[in-house]
């Protein structure tokens, strides 16, 4: 681990004038007032679990749902702090790299001094191991000034994802006990928000005052769910990704001789992969959760390729790029066994459970594909050119990246939030924006509990059946009933035949492009906490309009439209309907 | 072969945004007129080679430099050009695809039309390909509309790079002399620069009236000479691979627990993984160059890397970024003599002799040092972390991608002198422009006769000797006694040690860092052109004072005086002092 963690350092024309970028704030986080509305006590998505969950989580869940306000809001209800007593906060990164993670400690930093200049913020160094080993760096103005809006995770470092084992779970207590932390701030993605969760209970039952939160900060974008709509690094990363398939592309139209077969990082979900194929219209992608949902074999796939590379071939197309998500591998049926297996072996060494990105699909593909292109070729059913295909793998290149203003604007409001939850005494919540694809001054800032993302069945997995197991927060996997996915169905053949390629260019900073927000995000039916306001205000209405003294015939005609209204709710939350 | 060459497509908005752009011209590029000066007769640079240039290019040796003026200079020997007859001219993609490619075929339909309107363009298709079978596409407004400022070549494709054998040579004539061209434009690097040399020798001798310009565009930058500072191409990819270098060098920063083995496509010189370290800053670079003079083995450079990784280790830093260029694997001399073979053995099948990007020197070096730090872990000599490499290859992903606003404009001025040399009547020229580190107003446009930059000694051969052959335009190699490498060897050790990372992040087309050069092009002691008039301005003022009727004392000394510079000279240029 080396030592020289949050040092100042050279940086380039572009990198200078982005530290200079300071991010807006959505109106609720302005001033120094805080304004926190509680919502209804939360449930888990899948009422099948909410009783193990429960009993899991007994003193934090079914807490209620935060949401902080502008200060035009007129709510009775809202809860305002004024009074900011100096707090000390704990700061660590958990997992993978993403872009961004850097501003959500500017964020909180920037929110600690503006509500209470006393307040101090420490870095743990080197991620976990830092906070089991209590190392830190106190966080100033002076340390953060070349990280602003920088990549990595370089101004603090990581090393293992996990807070999990009880002797890990104790060394994180001990580390808040020693430094009289009252907050402790997560940041990564399933894997640590779920032990932030954990931690959160057992700090609670411990009746240690540190108060854990959350954030979403994961390049995989798969920590989505009713109350999370996007992850810090997702843009960025699908974002250089794509620039780098849209240069495959046009290098492969150019020189007309080539396959390129690119691995995505991304984990078991396939959300970047499908994310940069509607950026990139590239011939082809398959997605694992395609591949689960129609228990393909690699023999299948391998057919489904060499079909494609064949189709094109009559069209005298000997160029093409083909797009496989780090997680594919594990989504065949015949190779998940294995997997499980090679799992177990390592994660008696790895925190990266499995390492993924380590398994070359890419290339295990190409060579099935090439061998049956040859079969073909001999047999007389294949007669074009010789197929050759390259390979690649994106995933190190783009997690370093300089983090797009999106995820720049998004981590600094994430970390301003995790003040606002300390402020109103919040354990075990997730720092929250909704309404993500419209401008910053229309984010919706709030908190969910982190137990309420919770499940305890699985429907990733790639047996295709659904596992029970402990309580997690786990990854969303593409939905294939999904406006997104429905786009890429919809678009499939073309891409595949058409070479309609397009490059969304290189990540912009200023000009055409720098607002731009993934298609994923624009398309996605979101705003899961816009509704549950907008569902209270129907409540409110009826109840202002359907007071005592009202018409006999008002109340009936209330009392009926109500009653149906409860019954079509009772049918679809029935357990036997559980949806995802 | 697709048939669906120069279709329109769907552009992303950035896309779009760049196909409004338009490049200004240089003041002496600007309005209706030519103006051409011609300079003295060339020569070569090394003077040892010049008879047997001389006799391989009688009708194209020796002929004069061409600078193209404004309006504004007065220059008595000028040769005004008002009349622009209707011309037909083809222009044909050569080699490995370079981002700006584009626009030379942009720049030169504007300057067409532009001087008359009935002139015409032919884009020959698929390459020289597509010269010999005399395929091609009328260039239009309507074509290149979603092509100007794009990447790739795909708008005409490539194919085969050369034009060399008696058959291609006919073919080419009899393409030319079938669609009646006036001018040959041939867009690509070294070898093909040398192929359009010979093809205007042979025209010439045929009495083909068709005149071949040249014109430099190949990614490897290593097209440069006393006449080319820089090649349309490389601006971009150094750009777009240092991006993701950079990116490498903050995730290995952020996880510290990986050495990052880069490889990087750039031919036989070093050229862009010299300016990608300048870029970059990672902890190393190996260069051809360098291994060739000091006749490193492939164990040297394994026992070098390892002493780096240990070194490093000694101040606990278990991860770094290491480059490597393509032409490095045929640098070392054990391995050349192989590659030769292999050489001659690909060339009966392949276009780029040696398929270099196919060989993975990344790997095989990561495996030899792994295995040493083990070698070195097991006796004890080294006692720190396992070593971890990932390896990577950067080039691909870069070709493709949409060119930086110097290519953008250097390929556009490029196309638009390709008309001036061909309404001068030039043949054998290739397009050049000097003083590109200054803006584009001040750029200084002219032609230059491609036997001017041939050489029959090859100094940049792997065995460090010097071979001597046929004349052919040689790639420049990184001179490492040049300023650039300077540069490198004075930072080296901060670099190897200190994490002194910098990201000039991804490509911008607003804003800061938009009008940025390479490292390389700033640093370099280039403007030969701006010398070469200068000197003549100096013996020009000589003439004007001692002119028939000065004083005695006034002729004495200037005769005394360039006595001693013509002294100087002569042994300068004397064939044993011949440099490169």
């Amino acid at each position: 681990m080396g030592s020289d963690y949050g040092i100042p350092r050279d940086l380039s024309t572009l990198q200078k004038a982005r530290s200079f970028y300071k991010p807006l704030l959505p109106p609720c986080l302005q001033g120094t007032t805080v304004r926190v509305e509680f919502g209804d006590a939360t449930t888990a998505a899948d009422p099948s679990g909410a009783q193990a969950i429960s009993q899991s989580f007994p003193h934090t869940y079914g807490q209620p749902l935060a949401h902080f306000l502008k200060p035009t809001s007129i709510v009775p209800d809202a809860q305002i702090i004024n009074d900011h007593p100096a707090i000390k906060v704990g700061v660590v990164f958990c997992g993978r790299q993403s872009p961004g993670g850097h501003n959500v400690v500017w964020g909180l930093h920037e929110a600690l001094k503006i509500h209470n200049s006393s307040s101090t913020l420490l870095g743990f160094l080197g991620g976990s191991e830092g906070l089991f080993a209590q190392k830190t760096l106190e966080i100033t103005d002076d340390v953060l000034a070349t990280y602003k809006n920088q990549g990595g995770y370089d101004l603090l470092g990581r090393s293992r994802d996990q807070i999990r084992t009880s002797e890990q779970v104790n060394a994180a207590m001990a580390a808040c006990n020693a430094l009289k932390l009252d907050g402790l701030i997560i940041v990564g993605g399933v894997t640590s928000n779920t032990d932030a969760a954990h931690l959160a209970e057992t700090f609670s039952q411990a009746k240690c005052s540190t108060k854990v939160v959350g954030v979403p900060v994961t390049l995989n974008g798969d920590l989505k769910n009713q109350f999370v709509e996007a992850n810090v690094g997702f843009d960025t990363v699908c974002k250089v990704d794509s620039q780098l398939i849209s240069n495959l592309c046009t290098d492969a139209l150019s020189a007309e001789k080539y396959y390129y077969f690119v691995r995505l990082m991304g984990q078991k979900a396939s959300h970047v992969a499908l994310e940069c194929t509607l950026q990139s219209h590239p011939n082809m992608v398959i997605l694992g959760e395609e591949v689960v949902a129609s228990k393909l074999t690699i023999f299948d796939l391998t057919k489904q390729i060499c079909d494609a590379v064949q189709a094109r071939a009559e069209k005298e197309k000997y160029h093409g790029v083909v797009l496989l998500p780090e997680g594919l591998i594990e989504s065949i049926p015949e190779v998940y066994g294995l997997l499980k297996e090679i799992h177990r072996f390592l994660r008696q060494e790895s925190d990266d459970s499995a390492q993924l990105s380590q398994i070359e699909t890419e290339k295990l593909l190409a060579v099935l594909v090439e061998a049956e292109m040859s079969k073909r070729l001999k047999e007389g059913t294949y007669k074009g050119k010789k197929f050759t295909a390259i390979c690649h793998f994106l995933g190190y290149q783009a997690r370093g990246s300089l983090p797009s203003k999106f995820d720049c604007d998004y981590a600094y409001v994430l970390g301003h939030i995790c003040y606002h939850i300390l402020a109103a005494g919040l354990n075990g919540y997730m720092a929250t924006v909704t309404n993500l694809k419209n401008s910053l001054s229309k984010w919706r800032c709030g908190a969910a509990p982190i137990t309420a993302m919770m499940a305890v069945k699985d429907y990733g997995s790639a047996s295709g059946s659904i596992t029970i197991g402990r309580p997690v927060v786990h990854p969303a996997i593409v939905d294939l009933r999904g406006r997104v996915y429905e786009v890429l169905r919809q678009n499939a053949t073309k891409f595949l035949m058409d070479d309609v390629y397009r490059n969304p260019g290189p990540l912009q900073y200023d000009g055409p492009g720098a607002e731009s927000r993934t298609v994923s995000l624009c398309i996605e039916d979101l705003d899961y906490m816009g509704r549950i306001k907008e569902l209270n205000v129907y409540l409110d209405k009826v109840r202002s309009i359907v007071k005592p003294g009202c018409s006999q015939d008002i109340l009936k005609a209330a009392l009926s439209a109500m009653s149906s209204v409860m019954d079509i709710l009772s049918v679809m939350s029935s357990p036997s309907n559980g949806n995802i």
